[in-house]
């Protein structure tokens, strides 16, 4: 991989990142409680490092309210189809306000019947997936939990036709020293991540896009417009993405393949976004305190294993948010200059103060 | 990867597999019923392509068996902890029973809440993970399905210790053409295979195996011992083995980690083997039929896609299976000699008639 020139970052306090959005997305007409739930939110992403999930959507998102895209008063309805069932209609608000919903029903579920599975649709991007896994580890839950992407970047392994999305897969498991949580990307990267090579001007490793007509990588994250992502894994990945898919998307009776709205490209399609979430409530198994110290101990075993030449740390699921976590918020959160002169234009035209004011 | 020559195998009729495994099982002193449902799954793994689980484990298994490894008479308990929820208690009876009882037990509990989670302990190496995956689908209802893999095959990222296995992942979903049948390991091939390699004395690819001492690649696969496995993926590989090793382990009180025993090296001691199954039926979020035609929808989206240069048919998860089942079951299973030749001398050790005369 190329080495990364971060001198085109400037750090920003989380403070004022969070009170940015928050006050954007009022400015676009999003109620109180929902801007401050969406901005908490998108906040929590930034500071963990999913960069490509904080303040860096804002831009598209208030884009897209302004365009009618999203639902600003939606109707968030939960409806029980069984005892430990439950389908989330997010009425295409935003995703976070819809996943913050189904989360806590899957956790309000596992509560009483052990286990819970909810599947959402009519719901919109939601940021990165590890914060839906994480929230039933704060109520000594498991978390799983999947969406369909709101663009379909891969093809099926072997294919040529963009049908896939880089559909996530998260897990958070509680331990007694914080969440361990695990979020990949069914693709080699996430796009968000081409997205900030493409704001950054950074050249992307081979193997990463190829063109569809050729076969050959691209490189260039700016035309990433042309090509696929790669799956994860070959066809692991690809197979991985169409079966979450089909649980998150079509089980729900929401979009998936041919039906995904590509919501970088079209503002105001509603996307019907699906996602599910399952809890398992490990007290029904073991004694929470008992499971903690079980997952301390394997964990620690990991991090003190012999390492390969040339390692210098193991590193564990969540181990960077948690890093990450502390350093941003002493240190601020990392902004490209790019990434400021748009927040900036934003500001000025919705009349909020921009960053550099708060 | 090198060309495979295989002008060592021999096609086996399917019933002689089946019928050998059987007699062997019962030979070595497993009730009738017993042998006749590991006979089943393990010829349904023949059968399917999944090669380093059929007939293939018989003389380990049988060696275990001869060992006092496996109990012969378990009594498989299931506990409900909750309504939606079970924990199986397998009383170190062979895998494939108790894994039969536990997902039986998920997909019942399904029926009635919609979903259930079953965790399993005490129990043994449960051939192809798509087995198992695969149950709910017959019932209308999808199936998740993982384990701890029975000898720790990988290290976590960077690391050099054996302290994490190949735990594999299988989804099942159902369509109106049969179910879609996902299944992986966490590594990058299936230690399985290896094993595969080596008894047909093929060489392996680089990237497969590392020598944790210099992180040089093996490709020796009898060699495979000094090595280890590296993860699908990369850190995504490590990080999945992980989460799904802490729920199909820790949380049912099964081993994991440094506690695994590797049944490749041991056949006496108990393994704890762990697993989880979830099944969710589909009719409590829309009508199967509706499903089935949507998800064959999609299905057919993804096969006829544009295909990329060099590319001549797309494969879909489950496609192997369904075509290697076919075809099998017409033309036989394909066997190395070096494989007939130990059956042979195990089928005279146990006094039963020899694959050959059947």
């Amino acid at each position: 991989m190329n080495a990364i020139d971060n001198s085109d970052l400037v750090l920003v306090p989380a403070r004022a990142t969070l009170a940015l959005i928050n006050d954007a997305l009022v400015a676009e007409g999003l109620p109180a409680a929902d801007a401050a739930r969406c901005a908490e939110l998108m906040t929590e992403a930034d500071l963990t490092g999913a960069d490509g999930h904080g303040i860096f959507r804002l831009p598209q998102y208030i884009r897209r309210l302004k365009a009618g895209g999203f639902n600003k008063h939606p109707n968030i309805t939960v409806k029980k189809t069984a005892p430990a069932t439950a389908l989330v209609d997010g009425d295409n608000g935003m995703g976070h306000l819809v996943m913050s919903r189904a989360a806590a029903e899957a956790i309000a579920i596992a509560r009483e019947q052990g286990t819970g599975f909810v599947g959402v649709r009519g719901s919109n991007h939601a940021g990165p997936a590890g914060l839906y896994a994480e929230m039933p580890t704060a109520h000594g839950m498991i978390g799983i939990y999947s969406a369909v992407a709101n663009a379909n970047h891969m093809a099926t392994w072997g294919g040529a036709d963009h049908l896939l999305g880089t559909n996530p897969l998260a897990i958070g498991v509680p331990s007694g020293a914080g969440p361990l949580v695990f979020d990949m990307a069914t693709s080699i990267v996430a796009y968000g991540t081409v997205k900030k090579y493409a704001l950054r001007g950074l050249t992307m490793p081979d193997g990463w896009f190829v063109n569809p007509d050729s076969g050959e990588p691209i490189t260039d994250p700016k035309r990433s417009g042309e090509g696929m992502l790669l799956p994860m894994g070959e066809y692991k990945g690809s197979g991985l993405a169409l079966m979450i898919g089909l649980i998150a998307g079509v089980l729900n009776g929401a979009a998936f393949g041919r039906d995904v709205v590509d919501f970088n490209a079209d503002d105001k399609s509603e996307t019907n976004t699906g996602h599910f979430i399952i809890a398992v409530d490990i007290a029904r198994f073991l004694p929470l305190a008992v499971f903690n110290a079980e997952v301390d101990r394997h964990v620690r075993d990991l991090r003190q294993s012999k390492r390969l030449p040339g390692v210098d740390q193991i590193r564990l699921p969540g181990d960077r948010r948690i890093e990450c976590r502390a350093e941003r918020l002493r240190d601020g959160v990392p902004l490209a200059r790019a990434l400021i002169a748009q927040l900036d234009k934003m500001a000025a035209e919705l009349k909020v103060k921009p960053l550099a004011q708060r």
